[in-house]
């Protein structure tokens, strides 16, 4: 599970395919099968009272699963997302940024699977968890 | 499980308590545990190529099951989402309003579980399935 | 999504190829899309008070969901169940035959995602529902 | 989250409350919000191969959500699964012990959360992940 992209080639690699979402996140550490990234908050992932809403969570979430499944196979733009099931457990911190640890469970030829923690940075407590799959088309022969 | 809020009500009540959001979503109809709605696209629901994201495909799943909730129980603004579950099973079309049927399959007094299908707009195969678990406050007496 | 087996034929593979489980369970009627199904409860499927357990629940979604599946591929062993999300939503009634009624949402090349109510066989409201997904091998050629 | 029973009262409640299942666990461990414990495999939990079936694999993952709950708010005999999200990932090894790892996320007075992995026992590779939510009963005053 020795990763194959750096922290940094995945942040180059968002900015390159995924213009308008790259500037909402930022890939902070890669490990064996480990991504740690965060939501980089701005006014539209609030809600009332300033806390982080559940379509930004689940988007954090779906980055993250994403970037773990790519730091292991390389490059791919087109791996899709086939399912995701999330429990939003507490009420993420207002002013504080969410950090996503996600780790792969399964990399098949077909199939993904990651399990994601979100927390408000500085808690221990998580507020949500998810568990993800991915679809990996067939590769493409050079 | 006749409904006690009309569709202009649940959209008056999303403009008066989630203003940021208010403007991206329809209640085009409200039926017996039954909601139907729509996401009203903008570019910030886009990923290149012109399709729906899947936070943008999310968050549609999960308003509409917090209306379909709401139909039943009257304005609540605090109900939150404990759960989803959600399957991504065909691209959206690009440049077709998103469609969500919310069916309301048990409203207990903590919990209620909806079903959600999502339509690209004249298209019968659904695009993504999601079941929410929502959780409802104990009611404030008045 | 014309069947391509009848409920007999159903019947008939589970007890050539899941000998053990099939007298547990019964196809009763297959659709475009669509079987009902049931449970034939005994002492081991029930919890103390007389209630379905949680894993009979889930065994009779699982067999649905597959048997659905094979409905429309026709006789295949070796497809397999890569994820299941459930909720629990009522109590089953104790001495009342359970029913799965599982529709096939998307029958992919790899994939096939089906959603199944089950309920106590003549009430109207359902003890749970499932989604799942079966990974479907790719066919041998002959 | 220092637990407030032992994998012994553990082990001994299921005996006295699911007299019928208590016979195929044992609680091998209880740590703080963990709890690891064992499938005790006979004949009705395999399929043809001798792989353990789905719904073996479910209640194991189930009865750990369960126990964990337990573990930190004392025996209750009525906590009610509500939702279960489980991904097979892997075909567990014939022959071999089924070890379930559980991990509560969440403890509210409402509903636990928990996160459980499978593994065929002395294999690093989990077999399957699941997460589960229980319904905790308002506690009865004495």
């Amino acid at each position: 599970m020795t990763p194959v992209m750096t922290a940094e080639e995945l942040n180059e690699f968002m900015r390159e395919v995924f213009q308008q979402v790259a500037e909402d996140f930022n890939v902070d550490h890669v490990g064996e099968g480990e991504v740690t990234m965060r939501l980089i908050t701005s006014d539209r992932h609030l809600r009332p009272g300033g806390t982080i809403s559940g379509p930004s969570m689940f988007g954090l979430a779906d980055v993250a699963a994403y970037l773990v499944t790519l730091s292991q196979i390389g490059p791919q733009a087109l791996a899709v997302t086939t399912n995701c099931s999330i429990d939003f457990m507490r009420k993420p911190q207002a002013g504080v940024p969410l950090i996503a640890k996600a780790r792969l469970l399964k990399l098949g030829k077909q199939l993904s699977v990651t399990d994601v923690l979100l927390f408000s940075e500085g808690t221990e407590a998580p507020v949500a968890r998810a568990s993800l799959t991915y679809a990996i088309p067939p590769r493409s022969m050079g």
